[in-house]
């Protein structure tokens, strides 16, 4: 089937944005909102950012959650989106778009995300995608991560280590089936937690790089040091040793919501409604420091998880 | 060199967009200018829709020119980009990302075009791209296919089939050397077509996908019929006979500006002062005729270009 009837099957009837002109033709028209405009582009690729026997399903889950978590991060709503999809010229049975255009649907409903545009080609290489999604501001500009200030508590939603625990399932068999599901495809947070960004956050970002590295990026953005409680960080499963923690703490593809906030916060995000746990403060000086219980720790030179090759172990710039 | 560091050396100076905050962040902060803000992503794979052994810096060129037609056939000015970079595991040089990063930056000064956003990764297929482009209307609303009239003339700017040309002294050793840079980086008509689309069409789209299939496509999405006077057609060197016209006109890769537009624009458009020229009409019916001198031409059934793999021939749909 040529790329056009793949659109016209498969991706038109996903087109719900006013200005997809039901992806006919070569541009859309975006809705502006009311608040400030923002976008954001996020790639993956068969066996960097997914493995290849990943069922299709969850690399569309996936695809539309690592750019959500980037929306929400900067407390914002989710808004529209651009597909572009790279099919494999071979290996991969072309029924698999049927199921990729259902799930890919299902999980832009769920954000409330209009698909708008985009591109499919075939490629002599493996399966590739990216995606540019837009948002709107819910507060008079994106958060950023360079906003922090000293005394400002640090906050982490949801959980840490999930999808490092389905990475050495299933790549080692250690650790449990259970957490395969998070490395497919992230749990996030809920749509209000863009709200709570908006309202209360100094500063923020999500977590794709590990906790550790993405805490110390924030800091050393906004000019200042960070101190982080490891047993306070809310792992996924219990974590029983320090080894443990800063495996879980530095590997990353976890895309839950790292922020600052002003103590006088505190009250408004524990209520928030959903999971979110203070885990340390930011203060004047310079680079990460942490501590289990009081006791300081030494940390790993390199915290941040750069992409490898899934399969391998992934390299650490 | 880790990815982030790519984006800091390579792509953060070329990051000029007010709401790029330098690629710090995930999100970048989109213009929403006057007019309606309009956004089209194509892609291009290496082997698929460039030579391998094409030079990186026509690459970089041809990703954004084949974005920019899509704007400017919308009737828009071009306006702030989001690349996606996926760069070979191996077998190419990294060096060849400061040669492609400088190549860009030209590029989309060229345009006006303000780099937003971007998302670099690493893929052990070969070179991919993807880049967003947004556009602000010059007219109350994006110019689309379907808007065409009965009566409407239709035109098209520049030379067509210089990319074919170019194609068979790559593939096959015919025709001249000089074509060669047609088909690595497409001849554009300037900024200002933009504006005459918005003044003046109807209906407009880019030639992507040949001449004469695109035509097809805009009449049918105007659900009117064509005519078009090959003679007319102002085709890149000589085309000598109507194999040559019909092999020109439906290969593709052109990036012109195909419009239709009332009679009575007509003084406008030939004084645009850059190359327009008036190839045909619409009528009430449906579907495509083609005339040599007046003579009726049988047409091939399959017109449209669908991108095969290049070096083989291109699969039609």
């Amino acid at each position: 089937m040529a790329e056009k009837d793949w659109i016209r099957r498969y991706f038109a009837p996903l087109a719900k944005a006013p200005g997809a002109a039901g992806l006919t033709d070569d541009t859309a028209e975006l809705s502006k909102g009311y608040g400030p405009l923002i976008a954001t582009v996020d790639a993956m690729v068969e066996g960097v950012h997914f493995f290849s026997d990943d069922p299709i399903e969850t690399v569309a889950r996936k695809l539309v959650r690592v750019n959500v978590s980037d929306i929400l991060g900067s407390g914002a709503r989710p808004g529209e989106a651009l597909l572009t999809l790279g099919w494999p010229q071979a290996g991969r049975d072309p029924g698999q778009i049927r199921t990729f255009s259902d799930s890919l649907g299902t999980e832009l409903d769920r954000w409330g995300i209009l698909l708008a545009g985009g591109d499919t080609v075939i490629t002599p290489g493996g399966l590739f995608l990216s995606l540019t999604l837009t948002g709107e501001c819910l507060g008079p500009a994106p958060v950023r991560r360079g906003g922090g200030r000293p005394g400002d508590e640090v906050w982490v939603t949801g959980e840490i280590g999930a999808a490092r625990r389905g990475y050495l399932w299933k790549t080692e068999g250690r650790d449990e089936a259970r957490w395969l599901s998070a490395l497919q495809a992230p749990d996030l947070p809920p749509l209000e937690a863009g709200n709570l960004i908006a309202s209360h956050a100094s500063a923020a970002m999500d977590v794709s790089d590990g906790l550790l590295g993405d805490l110390a990026s924030l800091a050393a953005a906004s000019g200042l040091a960070a101190q982080i409680e490891l047993e306070r960080v809310p792992f996924a499963g219990r974590a029983t040793s320090l080894v443990e923690m800063l495996d879980l703490a530095s590997w990353g593809d976890d895309y839950q919501l790292l922020f600052a906030a002003s103590p006088q916060s505190s009250g408004f995000i524990e209520n928030s409604g959903f999971k979110v746990t203070r885990v340390g403060r930011l203060t004047e000086g310079a680079g990460l420091s942490a501590t289990v219980c009081g006791k300081p720790v030494n940390l790993p030179e390199t915290l941040a998880f750069e992409h490898g090759r899934v399969g391998q172990p992934p390299v650490r710039s």
